[in-house]
């Protein structure tokens, strides 16, 4: 019996007889898999795909179906809304929305192929309205296109990049139009002739020598082995699913409660590194907190136990929430007046702390000393009536006085509240999808795109909606094309 | 010829001719790599210690030669102060200063064996004068033993453990006396038998399938094969001055300027992963600016770019830093007045920003807008006249209110200040210092201490000075026992 872990290959020399054979397999059926096997195909290779679950999905399927696109002077969406969106802000942008150490080749190529990929899309039928959508929203309530989803408007990406919305929504009449994504490209990748498995778990990684020749699967308890001519391409997804693997390389995130994936458990990682493939930037993930539901609540300031600000809360929401969990004593504030609050949502799991009919009187029913929380709200609203903010340079129309009570204190509890997260480490890989080992050159036959991969969505502090399938797509092509090459 | 790589282990079956041959084989000669060389001879091994350098001293031989002790109702020169340090406090302040997901197990077991361990180092010639140093100070001036050298009087340390000073520094004049431990632990090393082979750089590991069985050193351009019957120790530092391991494992490193270490190019860590070892935390730094030199400036208060503080200053320096460089705007201001400021050491780079008869104008002239910096100090100095810091909760007598004019603002350029660091990431090994692989399971001869492993100073915000030379000298014996035992 051949030993099967994710830690180790399987060599081929152990292996008796091959079960499967296909000049590309690519594992995982989210959008990164899909992409690359549409791809791969494309370019004439036999493609077999195998998927864990019973059918598509991934983490793909339970997102907005939002994809980051923009530069070369603006898509049709950006460009009807009056934006030319030039490929050096885009691609500026997308360096600082990856933080120090940014995968600067990866912003470049996609910030100079955005278009391309956007008609690409298209052509494989994922449909959009080609609207615009204005206002700082989450998601579209309607099947609108463009949106802001990003930090582009908000100091101080917006003094570097013009600023232009750039979340091209799939046209899909409220949340959720990730399935239909999903379901666009599953459509493809058949139609291009890939033979999909599901219910198939891979296992290990083989190799012959340094060359990784297939991969193992378990189907109802029995291995598989399925030999790949030309390449393996890992699309399983990121790692916020496995605590074990959190614990060793992205502890931040036991602060927080509400890990969100489908299957996330970093089995493409774990895979990748047994055949000497490096892992890169694992600390980093994205968190949300549902704050600017309802949406007059976007208006609202956010102040720490201490009673002071800490960011503009104009900036991405992810970005505010990522800020919030570096803040000390656990939880933070976010402060509305009358004109600005209404019930939150249930899920948000966010309490009323504190109300008064003066901040004074809030401050007094957190606990908070005399002249914290409100000489902050008096400051702020001063300064916000005449349009500043001198602290963190917030702009209108976010930015207005929160002057008209009773007001409300609501508490964001890192621990019991939902902040949403997941991670954004992973594989390093080429531009091309060859996933590099630790001394920089390609693991031979083995590739891999989107979240098992650390790509666009690089920097917890500086997500944008719509990144994380922007990488997995236009990568997913990347990597699904260079393997069909072998 | 045999393919070197750190990246990839060597087959023994390659290995033509053994040019030496010894049971417990140890890379690296910083005080970890003596430990373990001291324990494995004492033991009744045959000890192979090889070193890079022309002698012995790696990082640690720059350091102050101070090691973090306590517990167990305290040590000689803790007693004689008047603390009695319980197992227990001492315990729970490891694991806070360890942060999210520390290792608890290395907390518990170096919690209850410190005492044991203050003896054996003792044993091995280590000098301590035995008296203890009060106030806030880096390193004693003179050759006193016990010094306050972490956060554990300062809130939130001092809440949930009861604070005890655990400082304590070898018997030498001045700073630097890192340099006497090790040559003391050389001493003991050579006199125990160990061999000693300088000027030999570790390139690969060998393996006889997954078990390490040697390493491949250079010698004048020449590999050497090396044959160890029971084990080979990594104890070859951090990756601090490896730039291209910090743009992948740790980016915000980037933010600052100062990297300190000794030849710690992260070659233990690469070859420990080489044999399937795991790397655990690598994005965690330790940083520091030597902001309470001179030693009245430990009264000073931060402040960010939006004229805010943001930490208790009285906290340990090192966690001070490292929340500074978390503030936005690249840069901080260290708040003084005339009573408490003198001239910095020119190697800070710090630059006075502004100067002022009162608070107001330093605020003007820094910028900023008013009602910002000068209500802080406003706030802070009307609170600190009655002994209280209602927002961090500093304490007394580090807490004073800064109010005898003139005032000064030095500012602290994330870029451009003296902002040292080095790297907390490493190995992913066991009590007994095995590495582990990424499933947790031990990598059959291999062993590892010190900083390139991942131990008890696991976490920058929480870093006390002293913990990494008790981790590498305790762990390191542990490391040294177990290969021993093969």
């Amino acid at each position: 019996m051949v030993d099967l872990s994710l830690h180790r290959p399987v060599s081929a020399s152990e292996v008796g007889n091959w079960d499967d054979t296909a000049d590309v397999v690519v594992i995982g059926f989210g959008a990164a898999g899909a992409c690359a096997a549409i791809e791969a195909a494309t370019e004439g290779a036999d493609v077999a795909l195998y998927e864990r679950g019973s059918g598509s999905g991934g983490a793909s399927a339970l997102s907005g179906g939002e994809i980051y696109i923009g530069g070369g002077g603006g898509t049709d969406a950006q460009r009807d809304a009056g934006f030319t969106d030039a490929t050096e802000d885009f691609e500026t942008y997308l360096k600082m929305a990856g933080g120090p150490c940014v995968n600067e080749a990866k912003c470049e190529i996609y910030a100079r192929e955005a278009l391309a990929h956007y008609d690409w899309l298209k052509a494989q039928g994922v449909p959009y309205r080609g609207n615009y959508a204005p206002g700082k929203i989450i998601e579209p309530a309607d099947d609108s296109t463009l949106i802001w989803s990003g930090s582009e408007a908000a100091a101080p990406f917006r003094d570097a990049a013009k600023p232009a919305p750039r979340g091209h929504v799939i046209r899909f009449t409220g949340w959720g139009g990730g399935r239909l994504l999903v379901d666009q490209l599953e459509q493809s990748a058949r139609a291009k002739g890939a033979r999909i498995t599901t219910d198939s778990t891979a296992r290990s990684l083989i190799v012959d020598g340094d060359r990784v020749v297939g991969a193992v699967f378990m189907e109802e308890g029995q291995p598989k082995f399925v030999r790949a001519r030309r390449g393996v391409v890992l699309a399983t997804g990121g790692f916020v699913m496995n605590e074990d693997m959190r614990r060793r390389y992205c502890p931040q995130t036991f602060l927080i409660s509400d890990p969100i994936g489908e299957r996330d458990d970093g089995t493409g990682i774990m895979l990748g590194m047994s055949a000497g493939g490096d892992a890169v930037h694992m600390d980093q993930f994205f968190t949300t907190c549902p704050w600017i539901i309802p949406a007059e609540q976007a208006h609202g300031v956010f102040v720490n136990t201490a009673g002071q600000r800490f960011i503009n809360e104009d900036c991405y929401h992810g970005r505010v929430s990522r800020t919030c969990i570096d803040q000390l004593g656990g939880k933070v504030y976010l402060l509305l007046d009358s004109a600005h609050f209404s019930q939150p949502a249930d899920f948000a799991r966010t309490d009323i702390a504190a109300t008064g009919e003066t901040w004074d009187e809030v401050e007094a029913e957190l606990g908070m000393a005399k002249c914290t929380l409100a000489a902050t709200m008096e400051f702020y609203n001063e300064h916000a009536a005449n349009g500043t903010d001198p602290r963190f340079d917030k702009q209108e129309p976010i930015l207005v006085p929160l002057d008209k009570g009773p007001y409300v204190a609501l508490e964001l509890n890192f621990e019991t509240s939902y902040f949403s997260f997941f991670t954004l480490g992973g594989l390093h890989t080429s531009v091309d999808g060859e996933v590099l080992d630790r001394g920089g050159s390609s693991v031979p036959g083995l590739f891999a795109a989107g979240r098992c991969t650390h790509g666009l969505p690089a920097w917890g502090h500086g997500y944008s909606s719509g990144l994380s399938l922007a990488d997995c797509t236009f990568f997913g092509r990347q990597a699904g094309r260079k393997a069909s090459h072998g």
